[in-house]
């Protein structure tokens, strides 16, 4: 009858390495069945429990002790196991290949000061300490490790932008800088594609993608999953734009993660909307707004991203600066869009387009529910209106027939100093109003004249067999001075253009010396990663400080400080 | 000083047209500034408001009260005004065209016995009666009135359905059938392309486009805002596409709408999957699963799905048969995927990809709040997981470095019988473990000779210049019979014919009678450019029954039943 024995070693710090291998050796003892080496959590213990694994006193175990058990043919054989814990523990100690370990992060710098890179991957309550001191001595930092607080990161990843140093994570996978992978990375040739992301496997997916093309990467920045919460604000991802703009060796780049706060969209398209270079763009989920707009280029997949990528270094970029090459028009104050469609349809288009760029935007037809405008009567911020909507319509034909409802808008939002730039459709065909210009485009030279700063655009749907004649149409709304597009796509490229706020991103610009020299801290298979690709770096013998005694440790940093 | 002066007239019944021309006529009087002719609802009040038209009186006016507002420069003005008012609804009585008006939807079928369309466009309260009138007919109906309960439409629909008739709606603003457009849609040459659109200015921004691309249209089927909800289930989509699959004038279907419900999308992909033509999908602002899956195109905005339909048609087929022709695996009971990812952004992915295919489809990294798995521990329908989520890795290395979690739940997930397919991930590279198709192939291998019906499939993330040798790694995972897949589309289109219930839909054929003759009740423009375009129609002389008053309303429909 098969026997599992456990045993609880309550406080100690091992690293996960070292316990990954010592249940590969337990389970590799004769007359043992099965082991199992973790941190007694409760889904850990649920784990233990599917694999048979889960003894009486292993119930009783703490979150924070170390569970050994072994299931072992009989007793004797379990508990013979159980007695070689020690000395396997011991064995892995004297396998390492590094003969002198610095015990410190500081006396590592001191060992190969040439390094600019830290690799943390040390268990998350101890990592920002770790990141603290990287970033003190004027280091980057790659922050392996997970829970990491949100409050910590925001406060390192702004010291760090601060001193035109990176922090890239908490739980970054991957990066690869000049050349060299750090974390989990894929051996891929150097080239022209610089890549941002925010997700480990999704950089690492794009970037092999990019390789098996035959594409090359020039810098690859993980950013961790939160950068791009409101919270943080996207710093480390602005800071790899930045970087990448600017860096002569990227020709293209690629912005890659999960969907971003909404703010954080509109902050991210406008930065990477004023790079003179192609940027493809895979919000991960995120609804595109179009398939390009001007330089940006939005992809669905991770593989259509990287095949984006090769493919516009290939076309040559002559198909987009057409549309940047034209002159930014930015306000030093924000002037709001009002769009007052007739078609319900392509009011909820207009909202998917512009969400991506303009901010804070509300409508009758929101796309998520923050977008929800409190009174259809009254616009706030940027506005798109669906007159169609049955509030509008009870008791009224509809606004492709009846103009009336939208005139009276038009003029109420013109008097409004807030608006910026009116935007209407005008759909032609059977059953529509038999000449909306007639009645539209009097009222828009009215309230131009006015008010000769407000832009008005007008999205012309038809053909040139409509009973309106288009062009006839087209001709009457010019006349009038309204801007004019046959395209929803274009429209929207030119309202961004007129509307976006401009900011300047005053990032302390961030210095990448090559060859990459770098000091590990924690997983000991990122620094045999780092020589195997034959970098210059420095495993630190850490043990966490106080011997990880909360309390000790808490008095330890008010010592320091 | 100018004066604003009102009239109530409750209980009558005038059709939007005729209030919107007495507002215009009024405010074409002499001495008039301004006037309004609305029904009182509580928006419209405050529209008027807005105008300086809300008279004390017009306040006390109920919501089904037709209001006269006229604001004149003196009293007398507006008196006068208000006293022609019968004289002006008198005027626009006689001025019709048709000589002779049939009072009710069966005279008017009478008729024109060969009308095979009824098109409904009076108020809400009285629309589904007309329909339902229609039905009875043996008429198909295009029906534009909006404010038609979710009930009605469900009941409408199944009946239409079980007779091999359409309805259109409600609020179904456009159509195009045999080249004549119903509602409102523009003129636009006739062609190899179908369309199927639930909502208006989608259907007419695609249609033009396609037209001003030089393309033309076989038909078009407008469905309802409404249809693709979880109650209605699609019902005239699905008629829709399956009059164009079966169309031999009709090469490419182009399908649009606002974001389905998730269990509408899984069966309208799955429908069209069945189609032996390219089908171009738009759900407007749901995130595309890739942009190609088989014969399945996936469009970002309006505009692209018209590039891609006149594409896709020139392309040719060939592209897309390829993957088509594969024979298509069906399963008479559900079987489920079991995605077991190391890497979370590949997870999302393919949430991301599998809910347009898959249903019910749960994760530990979900994209909509239905889609959370309950216990990470335990699977349930289609599962994908993320087993280097948080609580997988507290104490514990992550799955890309150490394979015994997962080969603990692939054991696990192979020894349930509902599982029909292993989905994993692996992600090659610098940090990843040195050989993990040494540890998972066997394991595979293993569960695979107990389940031969159980399929593995593994999606391999690398490079050639990856440490672990991409190729010695797929002949270890193609030794134990798992499918290799190295880009996440491929692998998506491939569980999607492993898993995908292939339906029957056992639809009534529809037939389109060719030149369309129609019957019109409502909006008398609809009927103007039924003739205009060339069509047969009448126009019935439509009034509510019993004057509009819902008490006799009731009694009369009890008595006709």
């Amino acid at each position: 009858m098969t026997v599992a024995q456990s045993e609880i070693r309550a406080g100690a710090y091992y690293d996960s390495v070292v316990l990954m291998q010592l249940q590969k050796a337990l389970a590799g003892l004769p007359g043992v069945l099965d082991a199992g080496v973790v941190m007694a959590t409760p889904a850990n213990l649920e784990l233990l429990e599917a694999s048979g694994l889960l003894t009486p006193e292993a119930k009783t175990a703490k979150a924070d002790d170390l569970l050994i058990v072994v299931k072992g043919e009989d007793s004797a054989a379990a508990a013979h196991a159980l007695s070689q814990v020690n000395e396997l523990l011991q064995r892995r100690r004297t396998s390492t290949s590094q003969t002198f370990r610095p015990k410190s992060l500081a006396a590592a710098a001191k060992q190969l000061p040439q390094a600019q890179w830290v690799l943390v991957s040390v268990p998350g309550r101890f990592a920002a300490g770790v990141a603290r001191d990287a970033l003190d001595l004027g280091k980057h930092v790659f922050l392996y490790s997970d829970n990491v607080s949100l409050a910590d990161e925001i406060q390192l990843k702004q010291t760090a932008r601060d001193k035109g140093l990176l922090v890239m994570g908490p739980d970054c996978g991957t990066a690869i800088i000049n050349g060299v992978g750090l974390g989990f990375a894929n051996r891929v040739r150097r080239g022209r594609i610089g890549l941002v992301a925010a997700a480990g496997t999704g950089l690492q997916a794009v970037s092999s993608h990019i390789h098996n093309l035959g594409g090359g990467i020039s810098q690859a920045f993980g950013t961790g999953g939160r950068d791009l919460k409101a919270e943080v604000g996207a710093i480390t991802t602005h800071q790899g734009l930045q970087f990448l703009a600017h860096d002569p060796d990227t020709e293209v780049i690629v912005l890659i993660s999960k969907p971003p706060a909404p703010q954080v969209v509109t902050g991210l398209v406008a930065a990477a909307q004023q790079i003179n270079k192609p940027v493809i763009i895979n919000f991960i989920g995120y609804p595109p707004p179009a398939r390009q707009l001007g330089n940006l280029f939005f992809a669905t997949t991770l593989a259509e991203a990287a095949e984006l990528a090769v493919a516009t270094r290939r076309l040559g970029t002559e198909d987009w600066r057409f549309a940047t090459n034209q002159s930014l028009v930015s306000s030093p104050q924000p002037r709001f869009l009002r769009g007052l469609f007739s078609g319900g349809t392509l009011a909820y288009e207009a909202v998917l387009g512009l969400q991506a760029v303009l901010s804070p935007l509300f409508s009758n037809v929101p796309i998520t529910p923050e977008q929800k405008l409190a009174d259809p009567l009254v616009s706030q911020g940027h506005t798109i209106l669906d007159l169609g909507e049955d509030i509008f319509t009870q008791g009224r034909l509809h606004p492709m027939m009846d103009n009336d409802l939208r005139l009276r808008r038009l003029r109420q939002e013109a008097a409004d100093p807030e608006t910026g730039l009116i935007y209407l459709d005008v759909v032609l065909g059977e059953g529509a109003h038999p000449d909306p210009a007639y009645e539209l485009a009097p009222a828009i030279a009215a309230v131009k004249q006015n008010r000769p700063d407000l832009a008005v655009v007008v999205l012309i749907i038809g053909t040139d067999g409509d009973p309106q004649d288009v062009n006839k149409q087209m001709e009457q709304f010019a006349a009038a001075n309204a801007t004019l597009f046959r395209h929803p796509t274009e429209a929207l490229l030119h309202i961004t253009r007129h509307l976006t706020i401009h900011n300047q991103y005053p990032h302390t610009p961030i210095t990448l010396s090559s060859p990459l020299v770098a000091l590990n801290v924690g997983v000991e298979s990122f620094y045999d990663s780092l020589i195997g690709q034959g970098a210059e770096a420095v495993q630190v013998e850490w043990r966490p400080p106080a011997g990880g005694n909360e309390k000790l440790m808490a008095l330890l940093a008010r010592m320091k400080n």
